[in-house]
């Protein structure tokens, strides 16, 4: 039995987590656990409120796969949490996938998990990564060693189904795939800010730019961790 | 204010609702209600336990939209279930939008909600369309007056984001899109029967024929209540 751990906390955004457990549960003889500091409901950023199945203390030492999720005022909470980066360093060191999804991977960066690694994360939030120690990739999804990120939200799935092709083969994961009847048909083309109108990045710009400045601080804040 | 109510069940399929969910979290002066019988917790089909918002006596009889998510097992049982159906038929008489994703079509029909109406279910599933007095369509979205129903799983993006562009305009959904990043990458060409290397078709098939064959029992049982 192998097991993958899954970070929830308060405010993260669920499809950055659903997606990739929907393809991990395609996997064979393994656990997966939702891992928080207490068994308590935790409520997502849209939300949802949902019950973690192990905490810090339970949660296996041996992992096949450390993952963390993204969403934006939780994420920038959880980088300046020293209970989740001490956690997610410990368990790093084991795991032989350390993963994210969205801004999931700023909360690895702060744990000093992409120190030297290439990574990616939500589009709005990619100029916190070298604060990091990261080398920015702009991508959906960046593999470097066993760091393993995914651009935001949606890009869990093929984040997920990837994974599931490297542990269990390509046909576990296009049998996922199939389940899941991921052949997606997008109504518009407003999935990244170069194919989406200007004028519809530059306001989410905008409304994001006070975040995006909260988790540089955070980053930088970070740093004296190391 | 104007309400959604999203039905929540033992086994239903996390991804089926919260890739719409996600998406409706970008309405403005929406509130998001996630039904079930009771407020007890309830477990999907891939292990997430979570909470219902309000209950069939709570839920607002006035729904701008009436959402059922899919789940193979969970979905056959609430084909049998007189309360669930009568709650459904109940809601769908005054909502704008009677809807579903995945096999959550299969109840709407079972309540009687889609005969002489065009609809789609997950691939697997889509023979019971016509014992529920459905127009099969094999799509990935179907949209027939105010019945919209879309295909397996990830397919509630798609969904969602459409519903969203109905609502309240193709900004609203382009913002929606690309906040969530929806710029699918697929890794293999296997999401749907058509592309799917053949031999995965034919062992999910075989894997999922004893679930088609009680879904049409269940289909035809359920004939007698309209």
């Amino acid at each position: 039995m192998q097991h993958i751990a899954m970070l929830v906390y308060p405010g993260f955004t669920a499809l950055d987590l659903i997606g990739p457990q929907t393809a991990f549960g395609f996997l064979e003889d393994v656990q997966i656990h939702l891992v928080w500091k207490t068994l308590d409901p935790v409520t997502t950023d849209m939300g949802i409120t949902l019950h973690p199945t192990a905490t810090f203390e339970t949660c296996p030492e041996e992992l096949a796969v450390l993952f963390v999720p993204g969403g934006v005022a939780g994420t920038i909470a959880l980088m300046r949490d020293a209970a989740v980066l001490d956690f997610l360093a410990a368990r790093a060191e084991r795991a032989s996938y350390v993963t994210s999804v969205c801004t999931g991977s700023l909360v690895l960066g702060a744990a000093g998990l992409l120190r030297g690694y290439s990574a990616t994360t939500h589009w709005a939030m990619r100029e916190v990564l070298p604060l990091l120690g990261a080398e920015r990739v702009d991508a959906r999804y960046v593999e470097d060693r066993n760091r393993i990120t995914g651009g935001g939200v949606t890009s869990g799935i093929d984040f997920g189904l990837r994974i599931v092709a490297k542990m269990q083969g390509e046909e576990t994961a296009q049998r996922a795939q199939l389940v899941m009847e991921y052949d997606p048909d997008p109504p518009f083309q407003a999935g990244s800010p170069e194919s989406a109108p200007a004028a519809i990045v530059e306001k989410l710009r905008g409304m994001i730019a006070p975040d995006v400045a909260d988790a540089r601080l955070a980053a930088e804040q970070a740093q004296a961790r190391w």
